[in-house]
């Protein structure tokens, strides 16, 4: 039935050895859901210099597990937290690189928490199904796991994927990726593939998956106004002393407009509309805010007065302030005029901006309007340009029936408004497409205190990437 | 000569009584000293509970010395340090109530001081100027002892001022006097004066002597913009969901314009304006931004742009953020919209601007400008109406004209930009006018290590009181 590797050997067809890996999948559910506790139980915070060892912990994890399911395991030291590479080489004739993250978000503000985030727990649902609490519960933990499971049930059902599989797993993405760079050009060999998987996004609901088709890329920058050479007394220099937090919310507020544009010259000029076809699509999904916002508490869309919802979160660009602080932040008051007050900015950004144009922009707005006795200095957190998958792609079409196949309805293909940077270096270093398949719900939280991930998300997408596997075969 | 009191009984002249008493300053100088010494040694910091048994050795220390001078002297519980009271009564037509604190700074970052800060000693300061180093050596120990060494020098010289003295004395100045209001409401009887006298302030520089006849108020609010429900992706939501950092930047740059003017309707509405004859003076003080901005890094005024700088920071009103946060405010990124974001904000007032009515038109001024889907809550941290001395009182007259005698040069009438809360209880509590009379001078290190006070500023200093106590009789 297939061509190449493990899958033609033990002599089992293809479409029985799906049989035999689903019905795997079904049966060990409880063993993988042990599994995932178990990798949620190690807090892996890759912005915090605290949780180093527990990073190393969280790889080393990873590795053991990769070996088990039979592949060559390696964890590569790098300038941060290191990287895990796994392969099979049954001599499929196409290879697949599925990428992953073991790092997780801060926990903050911990107070928020029902139970401990690195304690993870069943929990209840919306509509009565059961979830997965805990800090990476959904992101990404959760979500790689599904592609893991899903190789442990073609080993479970004595074969193998018709694809061979090389599984990267980083543990930076929460922080930018600052490491993966150098890995790349010292390394890009180890990650040659003919298609690249990910496994970090979601469905369009909790019944219909979806296929990412495009993400917007993003830029950080954190922005620091200084002014005053110390802090000064509101009472004697009050009035006549520039204060430097006046001076950034000057610029914030300057930099977007009442109507949700981006003020900040040319940050427009390079911006591709999505094609008539798939916003003629999206108008008919007709995502209105009472299904996306009120979940969140909101009631109003807050992007660019002419976009479509859909539009504004996934086709346009946008400025979000991720943070702010200056002067005195504790309990009760402290008459200051602080020395310096600091923005964190991010941008999201789509095709085709550069985000070193965006980021020059940016700077030269900040300093067009700073007053005399102020300086700014810029620090850059990384950047990666939006992704667009080509819709002709008959890889696009193989997983978008596989899918189908398992939830009983065709996937949505949609855009993410979130950043994967990882997908823009696939493309610019290995010449290799991604497709973007994953399970997570909008209302797993994650990045936010109680994150949780579905047992159904876990279930079903495990058994979502057998049938995919299967079909890019 | 002179009408009641003591003075009469003992048949010296005014003027008599005045040299003798001058006499006994000079001539009890270095006793004078040692007792200041005996003061410095007490480690009254009044904010660290490690030193409250200091702080009542303090008060003891003082009430020991109001007894000596012949004054009836209590130590007065409170809910925190105890208040010292002392008072003569001589049955002289009119009485002045003096006010100082026998409480210090702390004294961290220790490893900063050249000599232990209880351990007075002598130094050398610039041009050759003889000092006294020391915690407390200025703000408010040297300054208040220049008070009681002149009602000592009365004594010596077999009299006693013209008019009766009531001195009050807290010991929690240097913590925000949390148990005044308390103390007031239950004790304001045993204060009531016809005027009070301060000496708590600075010189125009080491040979001009100065009154400060205005004080600011103050308003402390802080303000909190509350959005989305909890904290969201600001790529999955980016675009569609309201920013509360972004409106609470919108609202503090709506609020300041680029004038430098307050922009919140009505906040200008009661603002007195100095007398023309003030203004003429402070313009003649041609106070520049070199001298006053410079040693603080600054170079250009940043209030209203049609005032003098000294108006900007003595007369006119400001708003400043004294501090902000919302989001994420670690290292690195956290790609959040945050569900809320806060600013601390600090009015200045003068006269006669109302605490509560400014507070009422900033948060009318906020809530107009809050967009859908955001709220706006507030906490006050307590205001100070202003303080202004009229400038035809006869009572000023009478203290300049005393100063210019003990000086060679007429006194500078100030106004400071500070706020000093009991004098406002003054005037509410008790309807009494308040004449800020101090010796200290802007390099005295006040709050700083090695804080220091001039020989000379407590010399003339007490000599000062004697005169200023005569021409009140």
């Amino acid at each position: 039935m297939t061509a190449g590797g493990a899958q033609a050997k033990d002599g089992l067809s293809g479409e029985a050895l799906q049989r035999k890996a689903l019905d795997a999948v079904d049966a060990g559910l409880d063993a993988s859901l042990a599994r995932l506790f178990g990798f949620l139980r190690i807090p892996s915070i890759s912005t915090d210099p605290a949780h180093k060892g527990d990073c190393r912990a969280a790889a080393d994890w990873a590795a053991a597990t990769l070996t088990d399911l039979g592949l060559a395991a390696t964890v590569i030291p790098t300038t941060g937290h290191p990287v895990v590479v796994g392969r099979t080489d049954t001599g499929a004739a196409r290879r697949v690189l599925f990428y992953g993250h073991y790092d997780v978000q801060p926990v903050d503000p911990l107070e928020l928490w029902e139970t401990p985030p690195f304690e993870p727990r069943f929990g209840a649902g919306a509509a009565g199904r059961r979830t997965i609490v805990g800090r990476g519960a959904s992101d990404d933990k959760g979500q790689l796991l599904t592609f893991l499971e899903a190789l442990r049930a073609f080993r479970a059902a004595g074969g193998a994927p018709p694809v061979d599989v090389t599984v990267f797993l980083e543990g930076e993405e929460e922080c930018g990726s600052p490491s993966l760079p150098g890995f790349f050009a010292a390394e890009a060999d180890r990650l040659k593939a003919d298609l690249a998987l990910v496994c970090d996004t979601g469905m369009w609901s909790a019944t219909t998956p979806s296929i990412t088709t495009s993400l917007r890329g993003i830029l950080s920058v954190e922005v620091t106004v200084a002014g005053p050479s110390r802090d000064l007394h509101s009472g004697l220099y009050g009035g006549a002393a520039r204060n430097p937090i006046h001076v950034l919310a000057d610029i914030l507020a300057a930099a977007r407009g009442a109507d949700g544009r981006v003020a900040i010259p040319g940050f427009y000029d390079s911006v591709r509309e999505m094609p008539q076809e798939v916003r003629e699509a999206w108008a008919r999904l007709a995502l209105g805010p009472e299904e996306f916002l009120k979940p969140v508490g909101l009631s109003v869309p807050a992007g660019e007065s002419d976009r479509m919802l859909i539009e504004q979160i996934q086709s346009r660009p946008t400025m979000e302030v991720n943070g702010i602080f200056g002067g005195y932040t504790g309990e009760g008051t402290k008459t200051i005029i602080p020395s310096k007050a600091t923005a964190k900015i991010s941008f999201r950004l789509v095709a085709d901006q550069d985000p070193a144009q965006i980021a020059t922009a940016f700077e030269a707005f900040v300093r067009a309007r700073l007053p005399a006795d102020c300086s700014a200095t810029f620090s850059g957190h990384g950047g990666s340009r939006a992704f667009l998958v080509d819709p002709a792609s008959p890889d696009l079409a193989h997983a978008a029936q596989a899918l189908r196949e398992e939830w009983g309805v065709a996937p949505v293909m949609v855009g993410s408004g979130g950043s994967i940077p990882i997908v823009g270096q696939f493309k610019s270093r290995l010449g290799i497409d991604t497709l973007l398949i994953g399970f997570a719900l909008d209302d797993d939280r994650i990045h936010s205190p109680n994150e949780k991930y579905d047992v159904t998300s876990f279930h079903k997408g495990t058994r979502s990437w057998v049938r995919i596997l299967q079909a890019l075969g």
